[in-house]
């Protein structure tokens, strides 16, 4: 079988790649599992970090018909579509943000439904779909009401995967996801980067800005969870989801002064002095604008998993990709 | 000021444009009141009975680029965006739907963002872009989940309206309308033709089928209030719209049998001796699974308005339409 990855050289792309790697099989169109023949990462630049003999790198747009025809055939039996491009870059450049977010995924529906061999599609959407007037915890059954250009792009695309699956063109799946945190790498442009920034950076010993406010509720995921979860996302019937593909992931609600109250038990007081609170006004009105907190009852009920605690994510975190940062 | 309506040679674009022409006047995107000095219809049809020397016909296709920028200048004040393929004909031809739909709406939010004069403009969407498990009266938080093509891409529409307004790049406002009912003319393929057939037909003197359980609810509204609400939606400022320019219209939440009970009242038992209950029940699956109520609180706060019976409703049609149709 033969799996495609969008935005495969990022972080949460390679790293499902090496556990498609490791598991060697998952379940196709038919509902059997099959095995996994070749892995084919497109992203803008190539893939790093791959010998495998069945990974194929594929730098384009994705966003551009031929690149999408070269890599969704009809021996494409799972398409993971994670490339995007994030919030404060679709805010700042409008058009990107339909091209990528929005045109990428409705070329990538449309090739896999004339290859007509029904491929299992992944999405990663967002909780910015979600937005106005809110309940304190938000439902499956809120509005959506995206208050940015990203969530918005993100709720069409959601739209569109349904009607698609509706129609049996193809069997999407768009699952949000909370905020990932802790992201190994360096910071990036996101509102959301010092959710990870405050653990990675004072555990490597250098310091780190906090722009929020102690009291500010985080909506969060560990990137364990989130690869289990397009792992899982993925090997569901789609009968199971019922009236709509598209699913908020659980998550974990804590505020960001016990976000470095774990980091504090796991690692010590001389690491979260590294942390320095400089709040910026602007930055901290989009973050307290996301939801902090969901009622995720049909992916529990789905049996998609929430992080524990913060402290296991953050030794996590340490186990899994502090060694290569050093 | 230029005014533009697209779907104009339909019922409500060409009664629309005859309320227009005896107004004078509309709210520019300036906030004041001006002048109507033009107003083109654009269809694939050209509109009939206008020999206003205001009245432009424009016959082609809303989702092709030269037609759009035929119709759409920087003149152009006011857009009424009604257009549209309907729910059982994007059901059957996906990709009809999709380009009229929502490629056709795209076109004209980038084809007025371009113009750079920030029009206002006023997009009929439905109550169809509401599915799946829905509280027994559908709030104005209730999730968008469409369980069609049609609700489906008129749920998009909304979203990107709503984006392009919200960055300024146009002043738009989405309003879902009721299934409208009496509509005059002849029946159509539309789930919800025999809505206004059961009264039009006997009314005529010809015999009418209604292949609905006497207990469906329905929720309507009068051409009269559509065309109010068109207006009304028009006039009000942008930022009254708060958090989403889409709004559930007001309607009447009406069972067939009281429906039917409002016509005897109106025009005697020899007129709904007329109407032949002849059940079917594909058809009226598709027809149960609409939201047959609403609280429209934010609609209702703004002002838009609900008809006060259907008897009214009847009466208004035998003044309106009936003369004509005879």
């Amino acid at each position: 079988m033969h799996v495609v990855i969008t935005g495969g050289a990022g972080f949460l792309g390679s790293r499902l790649a090496r556990e498609l790697l490791k598991r060697r099989a998952l379940t196709g169109s038919d509902g059997v599992a099959r095995e996994i023949t070749k892995v084919t990462l497109v992203d803008v630049v190539r893939a790093r970090g791959f010998d495998d003999p069945r990974v194929e790198l594929l730098a384009g747009d994705v966003a551009d018909p031929e690149v999408v025809a070269d890599a969704i055939t009809e021996e494409t039996g799972s398409i993971f579509h994670l490339a995007a491009v994030v919030s404060g870059q679709a805010e700042a450049e409008f058009d990107l943000g339909l091209r990528i977010n929005l045109d990428a995924t409705r070329l990538i529906l449309e090739r896999a439904r004339r290859n007509g061999n029904r491929p299992r599609i992944v999405f990663t959407s967002s909780v910015a779909v979600f937005g106005g007037p809110l309940p304190e915890r938000v439902l499956d059954t809120s509005i959506l009401a995206p208050q940015s250009s990203y969530g918005t792009q993100k709720a069409m695309a959601e739209l569109l995967i349904n009607d698609y699956s509706r129609k049996g063109f193809v069997d999407g799946r768009a699952l949000r996801m909370p905020t990932i945190s802790v992201r190994p790498g360096a910071p990036n442009k996101a509102a959301s980067s010092f959710a990870s920034g405050i653990v990675r950076e004072p555990l490597e010993g250098k310091e780190a800005v906090c722009p929020v406010s102690p009291d500010t509720v985080m909506w969060l995921m560990s990137p364990r969870k989130a690869i289990q979860a397009l792992l899982h996302g993925h090997e569901l019937d789609g009968a199971a989801f019922g009236h709509s593909r598209a699913l908020s992931m659980p998550g974990l609600s804590i505020t960001v002064r016990d976000m470095v109250a774990a980091l504090e038990r796991v690692a010590g007081k001389e690491v979260v002095a590294r942390i320095r609170w400089e709040p910026d006004p602007a930055l901290a009105r989009i973050v307290a604008s996301w939801p902090g907190d969901f009622v995720t009852a049909r992916a529990d009920a789905l049996g998609f998993e929430r992080d524990a605690s913060f402290e296991e994510i953050v030794r996590a975190y340490i186990d899994d990709d502090l060694p290569r940062a050093r």
